[in-house]
């Protein structure tokens, strides 16, 4: 039936938690159906007991994402897209491999480590006529699509300054490190080879960078940054103050290593009519502030705001949604995208994260990584 | 296979959106298979829709939930339980008579609307052997299942007091009636024949009473009462003081016309040797203070506690769950009881919702109200 | 100079904390002069070394408060007002006394213990015809003010229900005694003698009574009540029910055994047009949800509320003012009507807490007791 | 008596706000004594007024600071210390006029404009062995206190990251000039010859510098900046990037026209064993996270913290303190380390802000402004 989308997953196996988020959130749009999958490559009896449980036909359980892009390709009802949630250091070979086989990608991010493979896929999905999204997660919250409303509408007037952050704490302990026990900084954060140039930035930072971008429309000119080591190979703590393309300033701050903060991605937008605060851990309430008036506390579901993106709501106010929801409305719209495409139409309005957006997240990261380099000298984007 | 369970389901069409969040919650496990429904009683085409959309079998959409319960209680591939969601007037003779036809049920809260029959409810399951869950999906919480182990394990001693609340707003403006406007109070809420004895208590302050007794433990003896009506025919906000069966009190308050909450509820639990407290608008966060001590600001998914409970977490910390995990919760352990009963094994340590706690709330519901006509007498439990 | 208004004060000593916090207070106004006290009834020292430390006249620094009564309102530069911080079982014989002498009276709360001495002191003060105010200090805070101001105005509409609490940790530790260790709660709090009938209901329950009527303007026709003593003669912990004379209810809660509260008096106001929101701990603050909008964050020294009282700001907004303010505005206003008495001016408009307000509290507390002796029957007002 | 200290004002008439809070704060300490000022320059109204007021001789109301430095200076009985108060552009040659008159100096902040002034000031008092204090009012919070000693118990490890500002909206609307009405932004703020170099940085983004350093212990190695003036003379809006003497870095951003802010400092200060936060508009609680566990709601006046600054606090727990009495706090050690001067006894261990901490911060703010001028290259303190 034209208003169903099959497709498949590259990595997520059943025993790895992140595979398990993009499928439950897939899931919450009836149109998708889970029908190939490469779920390891490593192990074929992962593969083999994830495809079983996960009820899928045995034959489109690939022992290689290069067949499974192969045979999906050429069926009559093959894949329409694939979601890749594979390691890092994998997601330019596979995106490019299944978009040579004319299949939609959705990405994990951060897209790919140079500047040369984002540009590369975005040049490839472009000339296939295919969409490529990145999946920045936290896009899909319903504020986050209504305060990206209410930028657009003027509510804040021209941003004139931002603070954004994204703190966590769960490396802190490697500061310490004890004799004869592993680092939490598994190797493949570590090593440059696997984790590309950097650790925190490369893996939070740049969410600060997507996530401001989406709500305000604002691209970053120039930045400076000092990083931080501590001893490891990589960065797990960094500050940086940008310069948009409108004039005004903004400053960012990720770190792995700051006791007391989970996940703390949060940003706060001022402009010179009102100002914007949201916080990801609590991502059903932000507080507005028009000029001269009190701070509002806003709340998903609510009746007292009239922004479009009000619809994106599955659950009345007060129940809270998480990120599964957040996952789900991203996978959504990008369904809706796909199935404007097989129909021929425009899906260019759709909003989902895309190419584009993962290739200025890997631009991002490497003016950070330079800058610090270089006395944190102000480096042009 | 033994490991999958077949469901059927019972309202919840595709337009309304609580069925969505049900079948939604179920497929976060894999084991669940949704096969049979009779989605909609009164529409014909709806039912059909619903059907097609989910991906059933036409021959087990069924035009009535008799017809369903008799035909998937005979199939060798029939249902295993049914969920029912459907308004709360017709949950008694619906759940009655898949029981009778050997089918384990999930029935929506509150279970129904007098004494006898959840009594009734309650004895038939008994004698069929058949599982009974309630859906009180609160306490699917990562965080109420670790409060309670806390409780269990004397970590705040003694409990001495307790308040508790559920206020909402939405109702508000059912106190400025404007001529030739509907009332937000649908009739289905506000007369007695459809709505049972109560609206407030009935829908949210069950809630509170089941939440509470959940993490603590407490029964309620006796309980007096004052309700408010504010001219429409039943409750829209109640006051509750009730003895516990430990000897200590605690305070209950629900509204539905409380300006400026959303799904307030929320949970204080002070013991002789500390307290806990949670709101359900953050459901991964509570505040627990040992005596002598700070407050502690606890996170679910953080490694700082160590109750088995904390093993329910789906995502990191600091990545929000929401409600859709805590009904996934409720689902799973219900699915879990259910695979293990097939399998001739005693599923009663198993954590869900029964109906004992079904029946709990509706004769807390006519306690409160025969206070309240009772110039606020205590009313023994 | 017709300016300036000397006063005395009864207890508070040097070494005594609230006397100092009192003086420190009436400080805040430039118009009071301290030139009189009675500083300690049982220790000569403490008295003679608190009024040097003062820089009093030793003449003026008496050893009973009954000689200082005499002989101040014998001269011609007598003080005009005494303000009495000593226990609160001495309170009814020095205010009287003061009274007696034409002397002008500021008590600390609670007013005394039975309702017939409040109501003597009522009628001796209106004989007399001076001022007798009662320090419920909570009201002195300017945000008290304005949301009093607020509900005058209708901003919330009717009252339609209040939720007031009052919780502390402090004896906690009493419901675990060491053998050998004296317990946190004095003897002056726990033998009737003198404590009066009731501990935590009388030092901390008559401020929910007090703040509840001063921002609302409701008065309680009925209460009914459970009071807890975990073992101590007189209450701990107690839950009130009230029902006020425009027909809504409220809850109360006060307590001294709830782990992890510090002073937490907070009140919420819910009217049938918005609802108020205020905490002690945070009083420069306070949330306004008008119907059917969002909730607004309120701070004191704010241009977007117009209520009159913000005048009393004494800083500007977001630089904290504290308790000491809260007393200070309290003192200032009975300075102000003690001026425009000795001017022979009415003062009746002027805002302070006054014997009344006392007497309230008195019958406050009795009628908690009365209904927790009474199986929690309704004790009229 | 020598427990007595007799003390002098330059500025804060009793019409300006700020005298009062100064007079108020010093009159928390029963040792001092107000006896001579030069309230008003350019009013000899406002001046004497002022005097009769607050109750002086009038022979000791002076008419210009210099008379009343000269003859304090000469007198027996003269003042011990003098309080400036004045605009900042005065406050250089006033406390070198009273220095050189033998007399103790508290300054309002900014201590002056050039290095150079400030340079002077410090090697004056050093001189003729006179105390200089500096009023950073922040830094007399009890809770500053405690968390300083508690950085330096090493209760938080090494510092590795510092994210401190101080955001204010009060100079929005003079983004949107109206024709024919005043700016808020007054003339001495705006005019460099009565303003200094800088605006914002100057005002409240020394408090940061100031505060982050008494807390941490740490001082600016160097710092890169970025301001944003928005079409007027001085700065309105400031990031900055500082590295620490140990290494770390940290990052300040202060703000005049951030909508929704009051007068938020805010510190968060991270270190490799845990890490400590407090806001200054709630300044009786911060939250302190130890590396591995639950973060900590700690609160002023509690038992479950044993640091010797607890001692400052002067009301119990739940109590508001308020900036009065962080003012109180500076000036009681001021005064005690006067009168420790005055016996000949050595003060130099006695806690307040002094002329090195006043130097600090006009040479913070040259450096912050000469990197923005010089496209935010890092500049050395």
């Amino acid at each position: 039936m034209s208003q169903t989308v099959n497709y498949g997953m590259v990595g997520g196996d059943v025993h790895a938690f992140i595979g398990e988020v993009h499928r439950r959130a897939i899931r919450f749009d009836e149109r998708s159906r889970l029908v190939a999958g490469c779920f390891s490559a490593s192990s074929e009896k992962k593969n083999r007991e994830s495809g079983e449980k996960l009820g899928l036909d045995p034959k489109r359980v690939y022992a290689t994402y290069q067949e499974m892009a192969e045979a999906e390709g050429k069926r009559e009802d093959g894949i329409k897209f694939v979601s890749i949630v594979t390691p890092n250091v994998t997601h330019y070979d596979i995106a490019k491999t299944f978009l040579n086989n004319g299949i939609h990608v959705m990405c994990e991010k951060p897209l790919c480590f140079t500047v040369e493979q984002a540009e590369d896929l975005k040049r490839l999905s472009e000339e296939k006529g295919l969409l490529f999204g990145v999946n920045y997660s936290y896009t899909g919250y319903v504020l986050a699509k209504v305060m990206r409303e209410m930028v657009q509408e003027g509510k804040i007037g021209k941003v004139i300054n931002v603070n954004a952050e994204y703190p966590q704490e769960w490396l802190l302990d490697d500061l310490h490190p004890v004799e004869g026990q592993e680092l939490k900084l598994s190797v493949w954060r570590k090593d440059p080879k696997v984790a590309g140039i950097s650790n925190c930035v490369g893996d939070i930072g740049t969410h600060i960078e997507n996530f401001v971008h989406y709500i305000t429309g604002l691209s970053i000119k120039r930045l400076m940054a000092v990083t931080n080591h501590f001893g490891q190979p990589l960065d797990l703590n960094a500050n940086i103050i940008v310069e948009y393309d409108n004039g005004a300033n903004g400053a960012y701050w990720c770190s792995q290593v700051a006791a007391g903060t989970l996940n703390g991605l949060a940003v706060r937008i001022y402009g010179d009519e009102g100002s914007l605060e949201w916080q990801q851990e609590h991502p059903d309430f932000f507080k507005y502030t028009p000029r001269g008036e009190a701070p509002r506390l806003m709340t998903r579901g609510n009746g007292y705001y009239k922004e479009k993106a009000a619809a994106y709501s599955q659950l009345p106010t007060g129940h809270p949604e998480g990120l599964h929801v957040a996952f789900a409305n991203l996978y959504k719209n990008f369904i809706t995208a796909v199935l404007m495409r097989e129909k021929g139409e425009n899906a260019d309005e759709i909003d989902f994260p895309r190419v584009t957006d993962g290739l200025n997240g890997v631009k991002f990261v490497h003016a950070v990584v330079k800058s610090a380099k270089n006395d944190s000298n102000w480096v042009t984007l």
